[in-house]
């Protein structure tokens, strides 16, 4: 158990968009030091040179990963890489008892073909598949507070699966009718240049993309199907929309049998009881992106449609936050029997 | 038959943002001349300056609406207000043998009991709901082409019907399944004052409203209705996007037939040959808003889902040119005898 | 000298922006608890409810001011309305012994005329105008720590003055020069309606206002001239940019002598050195707002080019934040005896 | 002189911005044909796949630059390349009799050493550069109506010359005091990826660049130069706005002599009464860039400030319109001895 007045080293890999927000978060986090970030452009220099928003708050300068070297002044390693490439890290940084918390794709599954069938490339550490746990919280809280190796959730999963776990778990919906239609700021793409992250082509603009075939499908459809205790299949939408951050997930489902939109409200917000991150809103209130950004919170709004028979629910996550950084230092935080919650606490920012 | 050379003489009532567009556009049409535009506010000002893109382009001073002389200098009434202002200032145009063009809501509907309903408000001429066309071109040319009275279909249901329209033309879907998730500009909401189009409420900021209750959810289902030649029902939810101009309308229904991408994609581009502004993209491509902002276009992308069975339809369009100011005069044009696209070719705006 | 354990109960009067962003700030501030916040328009309301990102973050109930009573709950009152209202509130604050932070316009100048010419009415009680100091703490630290009433800058001040203050108090300028060019982001006009906060009317645009007549003016050549020893006449020019937080002030003003680029920088550095917010940027490196978005830091850039022989002087700011809420909190701490960062520690915000 | 009844066959070297919008204005160009566009990454691909505003538009294909048969199908060359590329195509048009019109800088200078300075490379062909006007219409009308070969101006050299003229050719301003202060959009930059045109780099952000450095500073000042008829030297300070499109340039100088604002409006007005594109505004009236979106305008506002004898000139212009590509296009009209509004006489966009 860790004692909480020793402070937790943490070592980032990448310099990426998630690897900034870790470290804006951490610099504030009351246990936690960042002793490192590995960077492959910018060694050398210092962090805040990169990300100037960090002048003044970081003193880290970027190091080209020297992995031994670089594990020996970590307790914790978060790695923010592209999928593909954690798997050797990961394995280096257990078997030298630090625990790991990676915030790409490479651990989410528990079967290794659909991984292979949707990222396609084989996996190179299959039976880590087993030891990981996912890392959402309000569904795995207790496995995660043992575990060694974390598998941080994606974004759009995040905002999807904690829109539909309620009802799910309660049986309200049909499970053939699962719509989700998502809408993210471009953050969620990274800080890789791409014509799809030029400003103008992103400004005053609003499109869909990877219809039907976007990634976080089986993430999604992965977790729902433990939650329902069967396989689920949906429709997930991803559109990109002219925000530096925040995902609103718009979710469909025809209602499995006449319930009030009291009931469904009542379902949720005692599914959701005591979470600190979580918060159900009132009757007749709907979420927007802005209510949580730059915070690692979760709104949930609910819509029970008589007219059509459908539930449509609205969560509005910042797709960096509880969408990745955030939610994967709630998950170092309980990794460390810290407060769940430590460091994490602000508000959202409006206006 | 309309003598192309004489120039048609264009009253516009309001001065509203699709006002403003009216007279954008057709300050370059090459057969109208806007005679005159009403205010409330800005009685005396040149439109120029409420507009200030119109500095220089147009000569119109804001008037007092009085309607006898009004009516007098025009061959055709704008009505560009609020719903439920427009059947006494229709009616009197028709009188005296003016063509009308209604941009709201008054004559949309032919069942007044649905207009009560939706809009909370007794139809004052329910007699001229017979006689009002649903100025969508595209599915109702030879009747607007002979109409007295266009009622200019509203932003939504414009991205909606074309979307849906070939395939439940061609029975593709299960009817029981339809969902439209739009995504808006700030514009559709109009000039007047309010929070929600305050600058720093929608900045940064993504989020639904009037999930299933929105007004335009009956229009489109008349329309539908039609159509399909049974009754439609609808999910609708529109969401507020921080664009000026544009809607996404992402569209969902259950397959009702085995179906390759491709044989829809020729049941569409059969549809639409020929239509100068619907576009049906070429297999793999998707809309997007920027692709025809400021233009009377819509285009239209389509992904047939093997795995789950559904049909994705995504439109584009600007919500004020093909969703209210440029579709009200392609409806002036055929009225009048022009060439449909007459002062309305330009294109997209990127970047 | 406080006492740290004890927590300071903070009194907001208003329910705009500026008090919104105390509340966001003051939810994570380990000393200070948020005891009411007065409205107009939403008494009785929940806070959380007009401002959803203080959703679970807060429990204050909007609540009509009754002085008295208000006040006895408070150890702290901070005044966030228009400016011409706050003298009543801070008399009575101030004579049952309460401190009193002002953001209003009220007291924030010596000479009563001054107010009287540009803000068009007389001041109601010029004898607090000789006791209220000037809010901004790195220039007039130990005055804030024994004030009871002190008049937080405007935003835009905050930004020049900080950019000039080192110039002027080394006469490193020409002080007939001095040009302050000054972009700022919305939320900055508040949260009343208007056609200027649009978002139609500001997204995709620039413009320039209140040229040479923005009241900010004198407030700037105020403290200018204190810190010159002579009266100091600027030219300012705000511009409205369709951002919601931030302001960049670019600054020119001719080198009085010869000066190499790297003695300026010198000479600013030193300034401020040791101070917790101001970070004078590395030579060759430029602020953006960005960095400074949400924060209570201020980012200053220096370019002294020799070709024109002229100094140009760049200011990041959040205008909520340093420019506002975070600086009246700042201030609070110091009257208050905390250490000056107490609660304001976290970094800017990028992506 | 040029029979307007046949086309105009232009041929556009480039698919970048600059080129979408040379085919996006031209598409609905009555007097010309887009009979080619270059491309090095697109060859093969139609250009409306590139630019989707384009679709149904256009039927362009993207070829690899084959310049003597290129060259062969056009009247006119649009070269819209970065600088440095254009002489040798230049050459060989005007060898084969074409006309030119280059969007880049290598033709703007007199003085091949300023471009050698400033451009940081030799210039390969200076008896060009005798040759060459300079491309604005609205100073050297008569020029350019005879031209061969025309260098289209920068788009912060439009923005600025077209503001200072009038004043300089009036003396009304001391020459010592010029300070340029402009705002641009990202389109400025280009399509050419890099960090500093990701999307989330410039959304919600504001900040300078290139301060004293900025090639476009020679080139202003050259053509100031010209009118003041004496040596001028400018302090000019480009800033990155989170729009697409857009520059504001505020300029300030000192007033050589008392003038009211009245006598400066109408030296203005005088100096530019009859031009299409030029609007003077009226007095107490500011331009704002949404106002000349997408058109080739300029809107020009006067504030003559008696309290510090300043003048502040503030000019709004399309960067991608009049400061490029429009007014390419208007050059080409006086070329081709085609009315100059020939093509380009619509509106802004508001909203």
């Amino acid at each position: 158990m860790q004692n909480e007045t020793r402070t937790i080293r943490a070592g980032i890999i990448g310099d990426g968009y998630t690897s900034a927000e870790l470290n804006r978060l951490l610099a504030v986090h009351p246990c936690v030091k960042v002793v490192g970030v590995t960077s492959i452009e910018n060694i050398g220099k210092p962090l805040a040179d990169v990300f100037a928003h960090l002048t003044g708050c970081s003193e880290v300068v970027c190091e080209k990963l020297e992995l031994e070297s670089f594990l020996e002044r970590c307790d914790v390693l978060f790695i923010a890489l592209p999928h593909g490439l954690s798997v050797p890290l990961a394995k280096a940084a257990l078997e030298r008892g630090k625990k790991v918390v990676d915030l790409g794709a490479d651990f989410r599954f528990k079967d290794k073909d659909v991984y292979a069938a949707w990222y396609h490339c084989e996996h190179e550490a299959p039976e880590l598949l087993a030891e990981a746990v996912y890392g959402l919280p309000e569904l795995f809280r207790e496995e995660i507070r043992r575990a060694r190796l974390v598998a941080n959730p994606g974004c759009y999963p995040t905002g999807a699966i904690l829109g539909l776990a309620p009802a799910l778990k309660n049986r309200l919906l049909d499970l053939e009718t699962l719509i989700i239609d998502a809408k993210s700021g471009v953050s969620g793409a990274g800080r890789t240049l791409s014509l799809n992250s030029h400003f103008c082509e992103v400004n005053e603009n609003i499109k869909a993309y990877s219809i039907g075939t976007h990634r976080h499908t089986p993430e999604i459809e992965q977790v729902l199907s433990w939650i329902a205790g069967e396989k689920v299949t949906v429709s997930f939408t991803p559109h990109l929309i002219p925000v530096s951050r925040g995902i609103l997930s718009t979710i469909y489902g025809r209602l499995a049998c006449r319930m009030s939109a009291a009931e469904v409200q009542q379902i949720y917000e005692e599914f959701y009881r005591g979470e600190v991150f979580v918060h159900v809103l009132k009757s007749g209130q709907l979420p927007q992106t802005r209510a949580v950004y730059s915070s690692n919170r979760c709104h949930i709004g609910l819509v029970a449609d008589e007219r059509t028979g459908r539930l449509v629910v609205v969560t509005a996550i910042d797709n960096l936050a509880k969408g990745a950084s955030g939610q994967a230092i709630q998950n170092m935080n309980l990794m460390f029997g810290l407060a769940e919650g430590c460091g994490l606490l602000h508000t959202g920012l409006i206006p």
